[in-house]
């Protein structure tokens, strides 16, 4: 076995075994980019709504009674390259198909009016069951909307406009060598 | 009574009336700045720790335990003319100082990160018993913690360093007017 092949092998099994979720893969790359001093880029905390707490417990607020709500932005954001960075990531098990129920319509809104402003803006999606992870810009998702009438995005459309995410080691999810060339390369 | 003066004396009595928090006064104005497309801010959730949820409750997850955490970077973020905006916003009741105790220190290790990347990242204090709202640069308070011993910043300091923001009508809170003076303008 060569380096190489041993280290494509190591890669697949840690895949395998880790049995992390996209969120997690994202958080972790994000992490790498923060202490390699690449980007600041974190995932925003998920929307509670909080209805009882008790302040009598020991530490701080125990809350006793609260409520998901539902996001009115993106996951994650940051700056990158001096630049203002949002996006969604979602990941679904079907091996043909994205379905647009996965985003909510004004996180669609929201990224389309930051892309106004000069954001870098997308979505990462991954297919879990494919492992196959692409970037898919904001604009290929509008003009998929506004084109077809179906509820999903077909998978060779993602694999035709998108931009395929390698899966590696450290950084897990490296988006941002995509980003550089969707948006710095000028490539696509 | 003139107009002028109408105007004023109703803003003195809604301020009055109203009973807002900084942190209220800056959502609405970061929605005034959304609707009029200046600028797209958001408040980030609170970071929760969730526990327990009840599954069998009616809409979505009822949550039966969960913790307030500490966040790890700053409140409010998002873009404005193209750059990335980062900031912190926090009132005090004293008449005297700012305690840094009010900012913990990996929220000022994160404002020196993203400005590194070319953000603009700064703190709105406000004096609710002054009624005084100011904007007070990362680089001032940099400079304080090092060269002062003090575990609170005196308003006298913050009066000179820092620059008043305006109560007004709409924007409640103009941080934006200070921004463009302080990073666009040239001015200070």
């Amino acid at each position: 076995l060569s380096l190489k092949s041993l280290v494509k092998f190591s890669n697949k099994t840690s895949y395998v075994n880790r049995g992390l979720d996209l969120e997690s893969d994202i958080n972790i790359t994000n992490k790498f980019y923060l202490d390699t001093n690449k980007a600041v880029i974190y995932k925003k905390p998920t929307p509670i709504s909080v209805i009882k707490v008790d302040y009598k417990s020991k530490k701080s607020g125990l809350i006793k009674e609260a409520y998901f709500e539902t996001p009115s932005t993106t996951d994650y954001n940051g700056i990158y390259k001096g630049k203002y960075i949002d996006f969604e990531a979602k990941e679904t098990r079907s091996k043909t198909s994205f379905s647009l129920s996965n985003i909510h319509s004004h996180q669609i809104k929201h990224m389309e009016i930051v892309k106004s402003h000069g954001a870098l803006t997308f979505l990462i999606i991954r297919f879990t069951t494919l492992r196959e992870t692409y970037f898919f810009s904001i604009r290929d998702l509008m003009d998929f909307i506004k084109s077809s009438k179906l509820k999903s995005i077909p998978i060779d459309v993602i694999r035709e406009k998108g931009i395929l995410i390698k899966d590696r080691f450290n950084p897990r999810v490296d988006y941002l060598e995509v980003v550089d060339s969707f948006y710095f390369g000028g490539k696509k």
